[in-house]
């Protein structure tokens, strides 16, 4: 399917840098822009195989817009499926715009939002959730992320899914055959061979739901609190995790420190600590207030620190004991959470009292934020407390809340026409149940869609893609 | 010359966009790539043509770090005369710097600023001005800066000045020939076309010379001072002159707002207004200190707008009388400024009192900066205080300080062997000077250089270019 108009958009960067490239797409894109190129060997573009490069100006009139290289695909051989050229031009925003005003004049219209991808799906070129993960590719900042959306793009659980629904389509066809003889009683679905495919299908659809665990947190980043008494050194532990990563980080060209404030990535996962700004009111900690705003801040994380002050152990008072007693309240309360308490200032405790810390709190890591002795430890205990077995295993993930909405709502449906069939229910109720299957399987892949869902997911993405 | 080593850089904007290009050159550009490329069609990229694309995956072991397309150009048919391999990958980030990272841990290094132009300039792609122009080109924002640099880049004045460094090399070496034989007192150059060419360098020179006033101003903005009493509205005019502007330029997407603060292109020119944040100081303009304050915003502009409170001149006193004696004095001053008297709130004066202004003073020019009314005749008078008849012609401008030093001192070696010529000096001393001028000549277009030169050039540049 080939849409009528041709459109154009910038796909680099805006700002500045040494070149720009303009993609422009659509049945009129080689000769658009063919009539504005001007090739250094004469070549005419409209002429030129697909895959190849010339370079050339932009010329209008006596007027040279710019010296340009430019690239011919040709349909269906381009991303969109469409005539595609892209034109690498010099970097300045001047030269641009006036090269996108030029074709604007002249028979483009301006690109929506994602609407490349958009024709990318409409001409069969990727299925929706490979172009959902386009999106996730370019939103990318660590490696998990990265390789999930990697996998997705080529293909990921989506054949997996189609290859489930190609199944289940043709056992609905046949139920559905049996409501024309419904007087004959006849059965054209072996119903053990339909049951075994139900089975598998469930175990699929479980199997992807419950990867979504994972799979979100590695997108979004996964959640760590760092909670604690006002001065034990939470900040200073933060900066130490930060800065080392930081320095790492600066030793890449381009990439800007603003984007891991509070968000870095160890041993090539996501992590993102949450805001511990509040932390004044955990002041009095074993009482009412303190223990609710600490809950609270537990409640958003999937990893907690626990920190303390070594050194306030050892001052008066049954401190040990209290900290033992607190930190049994967390565990009842949240038995799911991965809790690691760190005793920090290891740097300022004696042999003895290091010794008693790892009497009493044989669990505990003992850590200095100061001098960094011990963090190398808590990145690795980091690292063991999220379950990247299936990401290791190149196991499909499920990232996308769509996909997990339709998934669930698929195995909703699945589990209906089993139930169903266990019941003895009518073949005509039971297409029906099918058929809704059908259609959330669907709704992943793109077979099924609206405009709206299209529309949804399109426009979260940035133009020129 | 093909430099041993290969680097990589890259070559758009850094931040988020659909698609990032990563730029690799050098002798092992495409066996580097090569290994790491895998070919969706299963293509070997060492065999492919120059000039194609192919599209493929970037695979290190068992790890994809993205669908790419790959770009090649054979030397000596790229950007920098070596073989140059580009890299059209996602815009994430994460996956531009894995990318190049993989590249610089398997033999390439990372490119200095310009270092691509550099190679294509001792490659001879480029010579030295054309080069330059590529870093003008990049950073034009306005029809006019973009022209000169376009013109530039594609050879602009470094063809005429080679031709004439060719005749006059050509005559240094009949002179210095002459020093061979200088007991026979021959002559081989023949000291009539000789006088010739001089005449002749000497007027393409000064046509030069004289260009770079119109060049520079245009290359950086044309300076606009608006100077006038508190409250005259000069903040309303310029906002009127920057909102009419601005409203166009949010039309173009990706436009940002921040880089036309007080800069406005009006006709394709670049018009710079100079900061008027001391107008406080004029407040007592008819005295001492604050007619040297708006001297001293006047001296820094080519174009003045002596901004007027028309409401004003009609209150008790003589301020009709007492402005044009204040104008003559700024005229006395500066009489080459382009000079307008600007009369506001026009839409606030009576009929009577327009007649007046009309009268009275017959080349100011009425507005209403609040309803907008005489904007539009205030750009148009404001391009033709602009001398860009030489621009209109499609001639030659020099934009560059250092090609105008470069030409400064070559018409005065020039000068020198004219003078020496009427004077009888000897061959030698002629010769001299001569290779003083070639040797200026060479610094424009690159012949001659020095690693300090190129250095510093260069060093101007973004990297990836």
């Amino acid at each position: 399917m080939l849409l009528k108009d041709t459109i154009i958009a910038l796909a680099t960067p805006s700002g500045a840098g040494a070149i720009a490239v303009i993609r422009v797409s659509g049945v009129d894109a080689i000769s658009i822009v063919g009539d504005f190129f001007k090739s250094i060997h004469g070549k005419n573009l409209t002429k030129q195989k697909s895959h190849t490069i010339m370079l050339g100006h932009i010329v209008e009139g006596n007027k040279t817009y710019d010296q340009v290289l430019v690239s011919l695909f040709k349909n269906p051989h381009s991303y969109t499926g469409e005539d595609v050229v892209e034109i690498s031009c010099h970097g300045s925003q001047y030269i641009q715009q006036q090269i996108i005003q030029l074709f604007l004049r002249n028979g483009c219209r301006m690109a929506d939002a994602g609407e490349f991808t958009l024709r990318a799906f409409l001409n069969g070129k990727l299925d929706l959730s490979q172009a959902e993960a386009v999106a996730d590719l370019i939103a990318s900042d660590n490696e998990a992320s990265h390789q999930i959306a990697i996998q997705q793009m080529r293909g990921g659980f989506s054949n997996e899914i189609k290859t489930l629904r190609d199944e289940l389509l043709n056992f609905a066809s046949l139920i559905e055959l049996e409501l024309d003889f419904t007087e004959e009683d006849v059965e054209f679905a072996n119903r053990d061979q339909f049951k075994d495919l139900l089975h598998r299908i469930q175990n699929v659809l479980r199997r992807l739901i419950d990867s979504f665990a994972v799979g979100n947190v590695i997108k979004n980043g996964i959640p760590v609190a760092i909670v604690g008494e006002p001065n034990v050194g939470k900040s200073t532990l933060l900066n130490a995790l930060l800065n080392e990563e930081r320095a790492i980080v600066s030793e890449i060209a381009g990439t800007t420190r603003d984007t891991i404030e509070d968000e870095i990535s160890i041993g090539g996962l996501g992590f993102r600590f949450i805001d511990t700004a509040g932390i004044r009111e955990t002041e009095d900690v074993v009482e009412g207030i303190g223990i609710r705003k600490t809950f609270e801040k537990i409640e958003q994380a999937q990893v907690v620190f626990y920190l303390v002050d070594g050194c306030s152990l050892f001052v008066d008072g049954n401190h040990l004991e209290n900290l033992k007693v607190e930190i049994e309240k967390v565990k009842n309360q949240y038995p799911l959470k991965q809790l690691l308490v760190v005793i920090n200032k290891k740097d300022m405790l004696s042999e003895v009292n290091l010794s008693t810390i790892n009497l009493q709190l044989a669990t505990a890591l003992l850590l200095s934020a100061k001098t960094g002795e011990g963090v190398e430890e808590l990145k690795n205990q980091l690292l063991q407390f999220v379950n990247t077995g299936t990401l290791r295993n190149n196991e499909t993930i499920v990232t996308n809340t769509r996909h997990y909405d339709s998934l669930i709502k698929a195995l909703e449906s699945v589990e209906k026409v089993n139930f169903g069939m266990d019941d003895g229910v009518s073949s005509d109720l039971l297409s029906l149940d099918i058929r809704e299957a059908l259609n959330h399987f669907g709704e992943i892949t793109g077979e099924i869609t609206s405009d709206d869902l299209l529309g949804n997911i399109f426009a979260n993405f940035c133009i020129g893609k």
